[in-house]
């Protein structure tokens, strides 16, 4: 299967370190034989149709900080061209969020669809301002679509809805899904300031470039827009969602949840309104986990509420929602 | 479909309310429209190749203790003639498990096998005994073999680990597989001895009539065979766990756990060796739940650990996740 790679930061190295040590079980088992065609990063590009080297691409990204020096010539081509010019079976785009206008990544994915390529997303801009219709582009160009990395990270939280609750009746969802502000609300309830709590997680590296997307809800805002197109069947975008983050949260407030026996937690949710604010959350109700967790409750008509657990993040973790979506695509084509 | 309904208890009962009511959404929607040909429970039984009516199998087992008074006539077959002699599609099997010869649902679940029908077994004892050669009846007379609701009641917690992790290697898991053993052990920690603790249990309807499926770990450990064969691929059944029940839990060993900042919790866990036993968990793993609430913790290679929290029993919950069962046979049957 031919790819594209577009943006190689850690989501992509982790992917292509995954094909390269999994590539005779992925061979054996699926029938997957992935042959990285062309990959570009903010810097320039690297173009083979018989299929780069990956191990290679990772040295050459470590030591020029991009994937431009894979080959000794001057000019690379740019990801549109590379999208418009090189032919592969699918896109895989990792390029940064973007809520403002959701470039370059809409774009990419796009021009993708455009030319018949399928896509996998682990970038949420393009879905947050854009799903229904990007939906309909990719059913009026006859490709698929996947984001399983978008919400959870390697936790299978869309699919589990979608697919192991199949012919249950969703009736609402609620959930944390962003693991940075849990981090610094979990730290907040053992004393620490905000501001104390920001620079720690900061240090650790948890937080977004733009402290704003974690902060400000917008991650998380962003992931309850997909989960509400994907698993509620509704037509929303960020402007629908009712946002209020996390830097009011005063130690007061902290300390009034810990006094009605609960704790404070970013929570999205999808219950008529589809919300993300500070919520009071029972100590008893699993949904409450710790640390950089994330976690979501689905509340089904007749199995009652059942509580996913898992990393939201990670390089890794990601690379194997891509793989999961990889996988799902040959299958697909297998049948055709 | 044609059904044959073997077993009328709660589970089954719910079920044929979940197929009246769900009626008209399970035919637009998946293009399924159950016909129960005929049930039978302990004491007779009902036929109808037509298809029997919901409504009055449900009043009839309510006024007369069995399902046998359906039609004005003396005798009835049994359950073994009835699987001999009426044409049917799928057999669902929801008596109660036995964990010395499986019977009768072992024989139920073989005949319906060689008589070419699909099987759903919500029942535990026979996959306890035989996973691995009903497997192989099942794939030798190609039939499928479906128990969803054996696991986690309606929590599909199969599916999550065979399907919405595909491509992933599961290396481990541990669980709270029973929720009768789980609501003592949180009434202990708040005090109350094992003998009170039971009682309560009881006395809320939450222990098995033969209280040693549910107290000596018999349960967990068929949940665990069941697990370990379908997930790890393993070929193993029920005497093959090392099973310790809660029975010797003192409130010393939950207090010694408090000291840990753990809780104690029946666990049941395959790595490397498949064991149920009273184990402690730390207050920050989302493992350890409370009430009668069930939960799994799967770690896989790539994306970490992941918890699946929900009802294990109840039944609405296990008639859902018999339906989605359903819907697979269906499904798969179109394809042909």
């Amino acid at each position: 299967m031919r790819i594209i790679l577009c943006g190689f930061g850690v989501v992509a190295q982790s992917l292509v370190k995954l094909f390269d040590s999994r590539s005779e079980d992925l061979y054996a088992k699926y029938g997957l034989k992935p042959r990285v065609v062309g990959v570009f990063d903010s810097k320039g590009s690297a173009v083979d149709v018989s299929g780069l080297s990956l191990s290679k691409l990772v040295e050459t990204k470590k030591k020029f900080g991009t994937v431009k020096n894979y080959a000794n010539t001057k000019n690379s081509m740019s990801g549109i061209e590379m999208l418009k010019n090189v032919e592969a079976d699918v896109l895989i785009e990792t390029t940064a969020s973007n809520y403002k206008d959701a470039e370059p990544g809409m774009t990419h994915i796009t021009t993708a669809m455009k030319k018949g390529m399928h896509v996998i997303s682990v970038n949420k801009g393009p879905l947050a301002l854009a799903f229904p219709s990007l939906m309909e582009l990719a059913t009026y160009n006859q490709v698929m679509f996947k984001f399983s990395g978008t919400v959870g990270g390697g936790t299978p939280i869309l699919d589990y809805a979608k697919n192991s609750l199949r012919g249950e009746r969703i009736t609402s969802f609620a959930g944390i899904l962003n693991g940075t502000t849990n981090y610094i609300l979990t730290n907040m309830s053992t004393g620490l300031s905000f501001e104390s709590a920001l620079k720690d997680a900061q240090d650790k590296g948890y937080v977004e470039a733009d402290e704003s997307l974690d902060l400000d809800g917008l991650d998380a805002a962003a992931k309850l827009v997909i989960l509400a197109n994907w698993i509620m069947g509704m037509k929303v975008t960020l402007p629908d969602i009712d946002c209020t983050g996390i830097r009011k949260v005063t130690i007061e407030d902290i300390k009034k949840a810990e006094k009605n026996n609960s704790v404070l937690k970013l929570i999205a949710s999808c219950d008529n309104k589809l919300v993300v604010s500070p919520k009071e959350i029972h100590k008893d109700d699993p949904l409450g986990v710790n640390g950089t967790l994330n976690a979501i409750a689905f509340t089904s008509e007749h199995s009652g509420t059942q509580t996913i657990i898992g990393k939201g993040a990670g390089g890794t973790e990601t690379a194997s929602s891509i793989l999961r979506d990889l996988l799902d695509i040959r299958q697909e084509i297998a049948k055709n």
